[in-house]
């Protein structure tokens, strides 16, 4: 065998189980790339151009029940993770079985359900992320099962997985007091629904995380979304209680103080895109965010704003051929960050303020 | 040109060659992934979901007389070999010319044709591998030549490789009286044997090394397979004369005394699989291993044994699809090692008993 | 849609669309490999297997007016770089529309169209560059446009790209007195001409770098193919000012007296290769290079040559088979470094003289 699997039979030329995996299977190549300007505090600070997203992936029908998934990026270095042992730039990497018409079996290394239309964008569409999905880690490895209710109007999904991709040490160092979980899992609860035609839709989703021994995460994702004939509003609002800062964010200001990883963290955020199709060609569309990072100071009763990061994302994509997914488009995105006074004064953070003025090319191109 | 070369010319819808490229081009996702609970003497310490192994792989037949195969990890960082060039992530990159059809020759990176059943498997196919095999580099780049005798019952293979990927002084350091090699190789010849209708097989080898000027390693791996109706069963011997360590098992037990490269080491290796197919959807079975680790101490006149490492894998696999090469298992992977007086009291080296429970799926999934 | 586009629909078996992306896309594993023997100044060093290259091509049209083409080294570390995201591993990552016959648009990574035949062979076809394409960034992100004269025989493109994968301080380091530009870019202007029914071709390209504020690099290209029935012969002459030393290889020499960049080099090479096509399957050829390095010392008011590289490289290809292009070679690669008497007594470098002598594999071989 020489390390190689009996499993294929030759037939002549394209036999039929070949024709009907070809049929089935996508290679996409998942771009976006751009010529951006920087700049900062309002100076222009640097130009040049970007491959934001490189992303290749195979996925399709491989039996008639077996459904296959593969990402993988070119803009990440290749380093296996100590706890699941496949590379941080292998985005997924699961198959799904279909036991029924309703039911759905997860298994490997996926995008966990959180809520919201941001996260479930295809990230190409995406230009930049609000804080909590910049921050997450959000491919992890587990299993999950799906059930979609009479009507295919309604789908429930579970999974469970690891909570993270590296180790408890490597995340959070040694923190006193704490200990290590023996199974640190995530678990998370979806809900896809679809009203009135589809012209109203959700994905909401909670999901409980435990970091380390008593040591909880809680988050709620609600995405809602407007589907107009021409115009479309989504609007996310998510919500995580950390009790060891899983995101950093906080954890990156109290670094300041010699506090390497906050404690008792709470992050609120508020996103929302308009879209509007102008014709078949053009769609005009603005994204607004704007993102919370509280604390409750070791010490204090009370959880106290340090933060508040705008973003604001106005631009046109217009799309030059006729029935094919590719778009070029022209944004500005603008992120500016204000501090509290607790924030500057005993964390020495300053506010900022920059933006960049992109054009460019996204397409999620099928190249089989 | 521009980089690129014209060796292709464009026709209408799926040209002839293009069909017959695809019909025998298979691309394989080969992977193995698992929910794991660890037990630590006797403890359990953790749970996780693992994918144990992700690896591409594409295959087939590129002309008449010219087949190609690629297979390459992403559980594995991604660095060129000083030696090779290739990234250790790559496991083959190989091409084959048939120039009759009892000849083959074989030029690239390709797996080392070691004997035995266990090495041979796919990788999927393996819960845990056993000392030798774990800790020796099983792809080398160089050139082969196979024969099979009239009958296509026997087949010989002679390679000549690399040694390894690395530099002598990235493996072995510096070593006083040591010096390298100009050409550091490996000689491999492996005998394929297939008697009474395929109910008895062997895969036999014996490989030489010449790991550095008048250090060589010696190597045999012997393979025998019984295979009945519903029962299966697999024997492999192998035996491994190093004079230098290359495997570093015993150089991990003198690095406590200062010593980085054990001299003069032999591992020596048991290995037995069950398998018991109760029905076309279910199969039982029993890995057992045995590895001894041997040493000749400087000054000594004796090679004395430092450490048995006992493995032992019973489990079950499930096939829930018919015609589908995708299997579910559930596996008890114990290992145990137990260390001599000598190991215990000169280089302080402690037994040590680890087990874990497994469940997951195993496929060599062909995705086209 | 979970990260999904859903710019795919299913259809029966092989639907039209997946059979012309089939029959318009190529999958290309670009290989050399090869056996070589290497010395050094006379004396036989080592022997070793290599696979020089391994370059993972996809390529094709993916709609009636737009072509893609991805490239991807398994030869080198992924690592993403800080100026344009992507994995230097990755050569090309491109997009190009035709939106008229005579036009064409080019955006992402890409090769820089520098002239010269050297440089516009596939990579697999080259045994050893010469200096400056050795040296260089030749795979940059950005964008091209390009122009076909009516005809078809004279080709012009024009280029914008980023000037470099790292940021000036990676490359560079502090220099005093020099700042950071804040669109450091490369121009490339490219003229692509065939004459007298192809028996004379040109590949002609200048090249302006902004390296950094005020501090260029001027660059051309001037390929030239005279190209007979069994005869081919190329000229290539390469001229490269760099104010800020862009190729490092004077500043490896003024490293030895503590200046880590040199200021205001100039490199001058002249590259040849003669084919001459013995038969369908014999290829007798012979390269030639001669590369210069000149640096105006500071202080000094003249430019001096500091180092002439020789290269020489005679050698046999062999098509084994009909119709596919696979070629055995055997070739002598010779390298020699002559340093000016400057070079020897102020910065300490010393003459060397090395060549290996190799048999191999080359192919750009169509798995798919």
């Amino acid at each position: 065998q020489r390390q190689e699997d009996t499993s294929t039979v030759r037939q002549p030329i394209i036999p039929v189980a070949k024709q009907s995996l070809l049929s089935n299977i996508d290679m996409i190549a998942n771009m976006q790339m751009s010529f951006q300007n920087e700049f900062n505090e309002g100076t222009y600070t640097r130009s040049r151009f970007v491959l934001n997203q490189f992303r290749l992936e195979i996925k399709g029908k491989v039996h008639e029940k077996v459904y296959f998934r593969f990402r993988d990026r070119y803009t990440r270095t290749v380093v296996p993770q100590s706890i699941d042992n496949i590379s941080r730039s292998t985005d997924m990497a699961y198959l799904r079985f279909d036991p029924s018409p309703r039911w759905k079996i997860y298994a490997g290394k996926m995008s966990a359900d959180w809520g919201g239309y941001e996260f479930d964008a295809n990230p190409v569409n995406i230009y930049e992320y609000s804080d909590i999905i910049e921050y997450a880690d959000n491919f992890l490895t587990g299993a999950g099962v799906g059930y979609v209710l009479p009507g295919n109007k309604q789908e429930f999904t579970l999974q469970l997985l690891n909570t993270r991709t590296a180790s408890f040490y490597e995340l959070y160092d040694t923190i006193p007091g704490i200990q290590e979980a023996r199974f640190p899992f995530a678990a998370v609860v979806n809900w896809r629904g679809s009203f009135f035609g589809g012209k109203f839709n959700t994905i909401w989703s909670y999901s409980l995380f435990r970091e380390a021994e008593y040591e909880y995460m809680n988050y709620f994702a609600l995405g809602n979304q407007l589907n107009l004939k021409k115009f479309r509003l989504a609007y996310d609002f998510k919500w995580s209680n950390e009790q060891l800062d899983r995101k950093g964010i906080v954890s990156s200001f109290t670094d300041n103080v010699g506090l390497k990883t906050a404690q008792n963290v709470r992050y609120v955020s508020h996103w929302t895109q308009v879209d509007y199709r102008v014709s078949e060609k053009v769609n005009l569309f603005f994204v607004g965010m704007l993102d919370d990072a509280l604390w409750k100071a070791p010490g204090k009763n009370d959880r106290t704003r340090l933060r508040t990061a705008w973003g604001y994302i106005p631009g046109i994509e217009v799309y030059p051929f006729d029935n094919f997914n590719l778009k070029v488009f022209g944004a500005f995105i603008g992120r500016k960050y204000t501090y509290t006074d607790e924030a500057r004064q005993v964390l020495g953070m300053k506010d900022s303020d920059n933006y960049r003025v992109s054009v460019g090319i996204i397409s999620p191109l099928v190249i089989l």
